[in-house]
C-alpha cells in the first residue's frame, strides 16, 4: 500500500491538488498585511532574545486555541520544525522506555509508520476511547495510548468529560496519554483547556500541537511537543540531539498570525472550512448513493463514501486523469485497510474556485463510473 | 557529560555568545537586499511549482559550492528542514538496514548521540581516514564509515585525492561511505566536485549538506541529502514519514542566497572568517602557551589549547560568570573525552566587535586564571 505522503507528492503540482491536508486557500487581507511586514519581522526577530520570541509565539498560539493551563513557563512546551519531527523524537522516547502504543485506528498513516520503527503498535477504534473501555484499548499489554484528536480524516472530537474519563482511565492503569492535536484549531468543540484537565491529573502525557494546518504561510510552521515533568528529561535528551531553536523569524510569524487568529481570522476560516463543507455535501447530492461519511466534523478534510469500493477507487483514479487529485482512505486504516476501502479524502483548506472545479470533476467522473457499472 | 547542544542553548540570548557554530554576523549590504525583498518572495514561493522551485535551489546551493555532479536531475537529492533532521533519518535506515558505523573523532556530539540510538559505533581518527588504513577504519565488524568533512571542530579536510582514496577502500571492502559537508561553504578546499566522484564509483553513498551554517537568516535554512541509487528507496521511506515538502518561501530565499554567495557573497564571508581567526590568534599570542588548535582550519569555528585541562576548565567556567560563551571540547570527542579536555571552541561566524569583546574577556580571564596556578 502507498504511504499518504507519497500519493500527496504526487499532487503537489498537480491542476487541482485536493489531497494533502496543508492549506493552501489565499491568505486574507489582514493576513497579507503580516506578509507585507515580513523585512520587518525578520529584522526583529535577529534583535530580541530568542527566549522571548520563542515563548511569546507559544503563548499566542494556545492562548488562540483556549489552551491556556499549558505549561509554557515551567519550560515544558518544546518548539520543534513540525509536528511530524515532534512525532519523530516521541517515537525515539517511546521506544526508548521500551513502550506499547495503543494508536486510533484510523488515522494519518505516518503516525503508524513512525511509531512501528520504534515500538509495537495495535489499534484502538475512537468508540473504545469514547466509552473509555479498558478492555479494548489495553488489552494488547499497552502501556500507552496514542490519539489524534480532531481526528483526521475523520473529524472525531471529545468532549471535555471523554477526555476527562480517558485521563481517568490512563491514571488508573498508569497509561502515558499521547494526543496528536495538529486539527485542533478547526474545531473549537476541542479549543475548551486541554491542560487543565492533564496537568492536574496525575499522568504522564505527551502533545503534540501544529501550527502548520491553519494558515497558507508556504510550509513556514512550528510544531509543539508539551510534556508532562517526568518525561521533561526523555524528551529534552532526543531534543537536543536535534536542534538548538527553530527559528526566531518562524516564531515571530506564528505569534503574529496567532494574534489575528484570536482577532477574528479563525472565525474566518472557520467560515471557509464549513462553506467548502456544504459545497461538497452539495455535490454529493446529485450522485446516488455517495454522501459526507462525517457531516458532523469540522476539520479541514472530508471523507465521502461510496456505494462500493470499486466505484471509490474508480473515480480517484478518474480524478487523476483529468489533473485533481484526492486521497483513497485505505492508508488511514493503518491496520485494517479494507475499512477505508470505500471512501476518499477530499482537502477542504482551499479556494472556493480550486474546490468548486475539483467537484465538477468528482461529479462527471463518478456519474461516468457509476454507468460504467463501476 | 553534558552534550554541546544543551551549553549552546545557555548561550543563545548570553551578552558574548561564541558557543554555537550558526551564523550570527550582521548580513551585508546585498544580502540586506534580498530581505528586504520577502514578501515578493513569499508571493513568488506561492505560484511557481514546487518542484520547480525545490529542484532549483538545489541545483544553485550545489553549483554556488562546486559540487555540480550532484543528481538533482535524477532526483536523489533530498530537501530536508535541517542537517540534524537528516541526520536523525539516516539513523533509522542505517539502523533499518543493520549497519555498524565507524564514525570520525572527533566530531560533534550530536551525530554520534543519534546514530547510537540506532546502531553500534566505533570511533575512527582523521589519520586513520587520511591514509585511508582498513585495518583501523574497519577493524570492528564497520559496514560504514561516516565522517564529517570539514570536520566540525578541527577543521580537518579530504584532498581530492584522499577522497578518491577513501572511495576506493569503500568499494573495495563494501563500506557504505556517509559525509556530513555542513561546513564545506567555508572552505575551497572542500569544494572540488564530490559527486563526480561519487557518482563514478560503485559505491553505496550519502551525503549531508547543510545551507545553515553560512547566512545569518534567523535559522531559515535546508538540509540536502544526497543518496546512491540503491539507498533511494530506504531513504524515501523514511522522508515520507516526515515531511511532504520543505517551505518553498525557505527555499526560494536559499536559491537566492545563493545566488549571491556566488556573486562574491561567499568572498566576503570568507574573509570575515579568516579575519576572525586571525584575530583570535593575535589575542593568544599575549598568553602563554595559548595556541590556535588548527591554524589551517577555514571552517566558521576554531580550538585553542591550552597548557592544561584545568587552565581550559577554569578559562571557560570563568568567562561564563562574565557573560561570556564558549564551548569546552569534552564532548566533541565522543569516545575519549578527556583528549578534548585543554581545548575550548570558539566561533569565528560573528561580528567582529562582538568577537572583540570576548576575546578582551578571554585575554583577562586567562592571565588571572595562570596567575591563580589553574
Amino acid at each position: 500500500m502507498q504511504k499518504i505522503t507519497e500519493l500527496e507528492l504526487r499532487a503537489l503540482d498537480a491542476p487541482i491538488n485536493l489531497a494533502d491536508g496543508h492549506p493552501r486557500q489565499e491568505l486574507t487581507e489582514s493576513q497579507r498585511k503580516i506578509i507585507e511586514r515580513l523585512p520587518e519581522i525578520f529584522e526583529a526577530s535577529r534583535r530580541q532574545p530568542f527566549e522571548e520570541i520563542g515563548r511569546s509565539a507559544q503563548e499566542k498560539f494556545f492562548a488562540a486555541l483556549g489552551q491556556n493551563a499549558a505549561p509554557v513557563a515551567s519550560c515544558r512546551v518544546f518548539s520543534i520544525y513540525s509536528s511530524s519531527v515532534a512525532t519523530m523524537m516521541l517515537g525515539t522516547v517511546l521506544g526508548g522506555l521500551g513502550h506499547r502504543v495503543g494508536l486510533l485506528h484510523p488515522t494519518f498513516d505516518n503516525i503508524s509508520d513512525i511509531l512501528a520503527r520504534h515500538v509495537e503498535i495495535a489499534p484502538v477504534s475512537e468508540q473504545a476511547c469514547l466509552e473509555a473501555d479498558v478492555g479494548r484499548i489495553a488489552g494488547f499489554g499497552v502501556t500507552c495510548l496514542f490519539l489524534t484528536v480532531p481526528n483526521n480524516p475523520t473529524g472525531w472530537v471529545l468532549e471535555r468529560s471523554e477526555l476527562a474519563r480517558i485521563i481517568s482511565m490512563c491514571a488508573r492503569r498508569d497509561l502515558l496519554l499521547c494526543l496528536d492535536t495538529s486539527f485542533r484549531g478547526f474545531d473549537v468543540r476541542a479549543q475548551f483547556d486541554y491542560y487543565e484537565l492533564l496537568e492536574h491529573a496525575d499522568i504522564d502525557y505527551v502533545v503534540i500541537e501544529d501550527t502548520g494546518k491553519l494558515w497558507p504561510l508556504a510550509e513556514l510552521k512550528l510544531g509543539f511537543m508539551t510534556v508532562s515533568e517526568r518525561l521533561r528529561p526523555h524528551v529534552q535528551d532526543v531534543f537536543n540531539d536535534v536542534l538548538l531553536s527553530v527559528s526566531p523569524f518562524v516564531a515571530k510569524l506564528v505569534e503574529l498570525m496567532a494574534d489575528e487568529a484570536m482577532d477574528g481570522g479563525l472565525d474566518t476560516l472557520h467560515k471557509l472550512i464549513a462553506s467548502n463543507r456544504a459545497e461538497v455535501d452539495a455535490a454529493l447530492s446529485f450522485l446516488d448513493g455517495v454522501e459526507l461519511a462525517e457531516p458532523e466534523a469540522r476539520v479541514s478534510v472530508c471523507r465521502i463514501r461510496f456505494p462500493s469500493a470499486r466505484l471509490a477507487h474508480a473515480v480517484r483514479t478518474g480524478l487523476a486523469a483529468t489533473g485533481v487529485h484526492v486521497l483513497p482512505c485505505e492508508p488511514f486504516h493503518w491496520a485494517r485497510p479494507e475499512e477505508g476501502a470505500r471512501m476518499l479524502r477530499l482537502a477542504l483548506a482551499r479556494d472556493p474556485s480550486v474546490l468548486a472545479d475539483g467537484l465538477a470533476a468528482l461529479r462527471s467522473v463518478a456519474a461516468r463510473a457509476a454507468r460504467n457499472g463501476s
